[in-house]
């Protein structure tokens, strides 16, 4: 008890603590994630391949399996120094009121304006945009949160971006548009009549509130068919889980410093750039030999990839115009139900993270979203912070976990990822507060119907 | 040059420097505010005047005029643990942006879910509240920041909440509510069936969207008619500049470690609580005189208080049913424009920084809010953070001081505070996006007709 009084609420590293290098996990990976395919020829995509869509710099990054180490540029450094680091929190009121002898610990990303941790790559990919001498890039985004911390990084680099916005939430979610607005982006309701698969879709189907799958196509083309300019993506790529490997980094350094060893790290898995940024410098130990953690996903029972997905390579976006890639996936036909997790609405899933879990170093859970939003109000009455529903699936799991460490008396040191906050979530919370809240899990029909059209790939 | 260099990014006190005691600057004025005074005999109000509206101890801190320190009790430092010390940043890229050799010091105050630092007072009424033994308070919110505030104080010592929300908000602005739903509050649209001036003001106009006036007036009625309860504000009063002194505590100590020594310190004013705050120890200095500071109150062009108001005795709500104070005031009747900076919406001043004012201790600005907007959009491209307008307010002049010192070459320190974030601000950044923001200024003839009604005391 005396030792523990030493520990802070929250653990700060201090501005030169800032890790200055990226830490890459495949490095220490026996079985490499497998390659990008083309969806045409199932080839591997090499460099050239690429070119035409993504930055030089983090192409190289997307497709270098063995360098461990990336020294983050001065510049990214710099701009970290405005949200970085952020704290280690010891949740010292939620453990209180669970009455457990666990110790909770949680990394807080949701301290800047984008409201996660989505500007960690951000900021990193408009940098090589920049670097590249590009006049600017372009994106997609459905809630807006990616585009959010995209157009605050294109602020900063002096650089244009270009948002293609899910029309619905376009229309019925205006503030996250209004921020990205606001940094200076040009956000575009998608489907579109600026580009031909836009004008093709509006025109195939009239009235059509978009997708995701649509928005990806639209600015793919966009990109391809400017001089000057790139297509960006915020999660799934291996150059992500990269950039996002300084939250796991940053985690690691605080906890190391009050000798903590955590028994489990818990993060919520969408595309996986959190969980995947999370747990890199542990699950290397772990990949090393020289540490072992319970790892721990957690996903909505709404679209349950890793626990209810076949390890098959599929297409990344719905519009089924981007390469292939292996992992776990529903099927990119899959159209997971209206779960207000929006960050977590994802058929698929990381590469590095799918190779991860198949081979055994990961462990992964589903939760239904009521129970979600039970943990995320007694997290944000305990502890202060209002979660996004997204942060709140690791919070259920975290705080699961040391309900049964109640049960056997065991000290337990649980670590878990807060990605951000609920500040444009309240129409999520507010049918919770309501008891209007429903959860929808797929039957396995539904799963059948979608996983039947997976791309046959030998 | 060299010597700047040492200066973080963000200056982070750490828990242990959290100020263990609330600076009073009334005792260090030789002009004391003058007292509350009943609006029927004009007499001072004493202690047992106030005790069925006001909590105990917060009416001994209200009344105390030369107590220079107040402990503050270690529940409320534990509560403090959660979300301070806050940041104070230097604005390194704000300044080069601007081209200025001044440098740019903000202390942030909003980094927690409240989004403002209307949360340091709200925990300590609350605090006092439960040490009574009481059930529950009531209090009334506009747009919801001090009521969002109010409910996660209550939330975490298991309190009652009870919030007037003035209509036209608690239906055109849902998400605070939701918030203050999330937290456990109760959340009634003002006015009400529920109490009695409630219901003869609906009776009275059919269909009313109510005020804060009104709102006011319900919330004190339930505290005075329900066993258990009382009322708590969150501006204007001395207590609240009391608690709020921990901003300035945190900001001086901040300085101190770097030796930074300001040349000015700006901030917004409202009903003066965030200004009180930051400034009671620097203007503690300054009467004592061992140090001068230009110190400069920032007020909207709409509401202007203390460059346009007359300091004289007035009643701090627009329902009249409240003690009257001495400040700068507007009149109550003044029904203050549109402007999108809620906070600034108030036609008084506390009565602390009336007198200081009166005094010749501060100086006073008033700005208009396309150029405040102006402000807060450069000034989140430059420093990443979505600014309130509110805040803005204090944006607008450091950057104007910051440019002057351009023109002469002086390296001046300019400290202000950012008070909050924008996040729930997004109907009034899309009106300025959108080219469609104007300014309001009332005419002299608008102002006499308010300041004509002003009770007559002698």
């Amino acid at each position: 008890m005396s030792e523990e009084k030493k520990i802070p609420y929250k653990i700060y590293l201090s501005e030169n603590e800032i890790p200055k290098k990226w830490y890459n996990v495949r490095s220490d990976m026996k079985n490499k994630p497998a390659p990008l395919i083309n969806p045409g020829t199932h080839e591997p995509m090499g460099f050239d391949d690429l070119r035409p869509v993504f930055c030089d710099e983090l192409i190289k990054q997307e497709l270098d399996n063995d360098t461990a180490y990336f020294d983050i540029p001065a510049e990214i450094v710099d701009f970290y120094k405005m949200y970085r680091p952020s704290p280690l929190v010891r949740a010292y009121c939620l453990e209180k009121a669970l009455d457990t002898p666990a110790r909770i610990y949680y990394k807080f990303e949701g301290n800047n304006t984008s409201g996660s941790h989505k500007l960690n790559s951000a900021i990193a990919q408009a940098y090589y945009a920049k670097k590249q001498g590009l006049k600017g890039i372009t994106t997609e985004t459905g809630a807006g949160q990616w585009g959010t911390a995209l157009s605050m990084a294109c602020a900063y680099f002096g650089l244009d971006l270009k948002v293609f916005m899910v029309k619905v939430s376009y229309e019925q979610k205006p503030f996250r548009r209004e921020v990205m607005r606001t940094y200076g982006a040009s956000v575009t309701p998608s489907p579109s009549m600026e580009t031909q698969i836009g004008k093709k879709i509006n025109a195939e189907h009239p009235g059509t509130t978009g997708s995701l799958g649509c928005a990806i196509s639209e600015a793919v083309e966009v990109a391809t068919t400017n001089e000057g300019y790139r297509y960006v993506l915020g999660s799934v790529l291996n150059q992500v889980l990269l950039h996002q490997s300084i939250i796991g980094l940053e985690t690691k350094a605080a906890l190391d410093k009050y000798d903590i060893v955590p028994d489990m790290i818990i993060g919520c898995a969408g595309g996986g750039s959190n969980l995947g940024g999370l747990i890199s410098p542990f699950m290397g130990e772990k990949l090393r030999g020289e540490k072992d953690y319970r790892i721990i996903a957690v996903e909505p029972a709404s679209c349950p990839s890793f626990t209810r997905g076949k390890y098959a390579y599929d297409f990344c976006d719905t519009g089924m115009v981007c390469p292939l890639a292996k992992m776990y996936t529903l099927g990119s036909s899959f159209i997971p139900s209206a779960n207000h997790a929006g960050g977590l609405r994802y058929h698929g899933m990381s590469p590095v993270l799918s190779q991860l879990y198949a081979d055994g170093y990961m462990e992964a859970v589903s939760v239904e979203q009521t129970s979600v939003f039970e943990a995320a109000t007694q997290f944000a009455r305990t502890e202060g912070i209002l979660p996004a529903p997204e942060s709140s699936h690791a919070i259920r799991v975290a705080i699961d976990e040391a309900l049964k460490c109640k049960e056997t008396g065991e000290e337990k040191n649980i670590v878990f990822g807060l990605t951000g906050t609920g500040y444009f979530d309240l129409v999520a919370y507010q049918k919770y507060n309501d008891g209007e809240m429903t959860d929808f899990i797929p039957t396995d029909e539904d799963l059948k119907k979608s996983l039947d059209l997976l791309p046959k790939v030998d």
